[in-house]
């Protein structure tokens, strides 16, 4: 399935941000250099800047997320947005027609800014292309939350964020994404970036059922061992192991997998010195990580969050001015 | 059952919004026009005028429904209000008593305005009444948002707006409304606004066990055949068919209905040249509205959503400076 | 289980507010006199001061209650805050420890305040002491809007404004608790401030199943008979009957209880003349309270409820500065 769609406008300018994959080195850290001017934003005594002031950000969830909801709405409330919540039940709204026509409703409306998240895979695609069909009407900007197993832009730019603070340069690294990378759209979002951005070494770590065929092509170095992948790295990245995986046929059970891929002290002392522990939450402790290594001095999660924020602030503002 | 109740002030000023059924004709006009005010303020930049700046407007939903709350919402938040969603499980509110409890308590804590909807026809005005004989405490201003099968008299304002908008003189007029007129308040409202404001003909289109007794006494034409009922007309608003309709007694299936009722180019084809096609959303494709009709040119369903957030603007606008 | 937790900072300023137990007189009186200066903003033209401009106010709401999280809303907007809402299903996050991760992750985006209702007694406590123990990053400052069957303290703040504002001095009082007194968190912040505040005689009246031990010991006079509770006293605050208990082993019926514990114009003629009626809401007409009593001249519950977002506005206003 094709899901690229043109998320620049024709001056090479963010008209939405649906995926990672394809978008320019440079633009990437655009929008990181955007987002460190606004993490002084959060800090300040009135945390608000107007540039949003009188737009309407609509955030559309298809799927239940309080958490990435609250991420947004907070971003969009700092640069003095209105907001309006719909959590949308896609029972109601099966036929694809009828997303559509929820879409035109909205955008009548005069929205400036949908950011949406849906259980299917390239849901916002098939929102961007609708909106950019129509002639005159269609001004708003799309923003992906999470599609499906597809992508989570923000996610992504967020963990960019986090090592470009911590790490500096991108071309000297060794990551490694540890976990259920078949099912995490967090991972294809960060590999897309990661590469992009020159990281020379981006490694895979888990077990062969819950790897995705195609890794190498994407110039990915593939391990099932976790001792092995996490030699000399300077950077992991702990995925979330969904709930449903634990008790599913691909694993043979949560505590075996935590003595394989569960990260510990012990294994993390296997990383280069310095290294950090990245996690895009909600954590399961004891399951993907340990707690020693959740509160420990390596852990950079919080700051993830912290930095989440000033990143969504920097893709909202970004839309809004092209 | 006498749902009458005052909604004019002593000075013949809009104290609430209840229904379009007695609404003096130059009210309406003046609602119109204040509201043509609005339209721009969504086209702006800065979607935002400061009249309800510092006012408390209460979104009262007894009844779910994310369409219209958002409408309010973001109309509310134009005006600059600060706006407070309540979904009110009626479930734990049966009794008219904790009905009337709750709205005590909302109007101990100085709310400005209500906007109430509610599955039984009457709640709107029961609380309206409630609150007008409380002496010196209630000055909240009550607003209609859709009552049991009774009254949506915004939708039918909105309705005039986009009549008004692109066909300018109501005096000249044929409007055809076209399917489940029995349980509409879409319909009632309409019919009220359409004989108020002085269009000559006003017809009514439908199968016999969709359509309520008494229709003639309210000057309108009824018509069991769609093909003659289209006859001519300059505006046909369609009807959204209720889901348990379709499978209910009144009608033998969706199909059937579609064959007979569903708006098609080729019945279209009957109306006037220009004639325009509305629909108070949301549409069922393929049941009461075909694709090619609802995305034609004659459609004007998306500018009914536009002028509906502008009329929004307008009542609470007007409501406020009562 | 000791719930005990410095409140208060090094300087004697209040830096959560968890509990009335153990505030300082004067303290309570500080809080009581900003309300004060806060009844009228809510009174104006322009309901809105911007002494929270910038802030953003989390309502954590760990179990639902529509009617808390309204007058919580409404308080901080007053105020200028951003609020997010965020309703988190306990079902979800069972664990203590995902529980202080949730909390981890609002703090990382930069919260200013904490509003928590929670099931669980001690919940805000946790809260409010997980937040001091992080070195540089937590200034989140929590307020308990319940939490099971321990405090209300906002609760019992507005009962005591709505004392004073009628009764002026707390230090000749006769003031009666009435009702299911083991399972209210009301009457636990009432009892602990009205003895703060040097009222003479603290009364509790209902049936043995539902009084708690240990009252004597907090210098409260226990009573079982209505009759006798009442005598002379100047203020009656009657408690909600929680339905669950309606149906439980510990009482016979809710006809039953209303006769002997119900509050009637009758039993109301034994209290001091003048005596005020209080309630926290939502009342249960006919099981603890009488219609003619509820809506008499001598209830003050709809007074409660608007000083009660005085007092919130007062809490937080005073809170931000610390």
């Amino acid at each position: 399935m094709p899901l690229r769609h043109p998320q620049l406008n024709e001056k090479g300018e963010l008209r939405h941000l649906l995926t990672i994959e394809g978008l320019p080195r440079e633009l990437i850290h655009h929008i990181l250099d955007t987002a460190a001017s606004f993490v002084g934003v959060s800090d300040r005594d009135v945390k608000k800047v107007p540039l949003l002031r009188g737009k309407s950000v609509f955030n559309l969830f298809f799927e239940n997320s309080t958490r990435t909801r609250t991420t947004f709405e907070i971003a969009a409330k700092r640069l003095s947005a209105d907001v309006v919540n719909l959590n949308i039940d896609t029972s109601s709204t099966s036929k694809g027609e009828s997303l559509l026509d929820t879409i035109d409703n909205l955008v009548a409306m005069h929205a400036d800014m949908f950011v949406v998240r849906h259980a299917e895979s390239g849901a916002p695609f098939l929102i961007a292309q609708h909106i950019d069909r129509m002639r005159g009407r269609g001004h708003v900007h799309v923003v992906n939350a999470g599609d499906g197993r597809h992508a989570h832009p923000t996610q992504g730019l967020l963990d960019m964020y986090t090592i470009r603070h911590f790490k500096g340069d991108f071309t000297r690294l060794r990551v490694a994404i540890v976990g259920d990378v078949l099912h995490s759209r967090v991972a294809r979002s960060d590999i897309h970036a990661l590469t992009t951005l020159g990281v020379p070494e981006v490694r895979v770590i888990g077990p062969r059922t819950l790897l995705p065929g195609g890794l190498e092509q994407m110039g990915v170095r593939v391990f099932t061992s976790m001792r092995e992948g996490l030699r000399d790295v300077d950077v992991v990245i702990t995925l979330r192991l969904q709930n449903e995986r634990m008790r599913g046929a691909l694993l043979p059970s949560a505590q075996e997998y935590f003595k394989q891929y569960g990260l510990t002290q012990d294994k993390l002392a296997l990383a280069a010195p310095g290294c950090i522990v990245m996690h895009p939450g909600p954590m399961n402790r004891g399951v993907e990580i340990d707690s020693a290594v959740a509160d420990g001095e390596q852990a950079v999660i919080l700051d993830q969050v912290t930095f989440g924020i000033a990143v969504r602030m920097a893709v909202m503002s970004i839309l809004a001015q092209s």
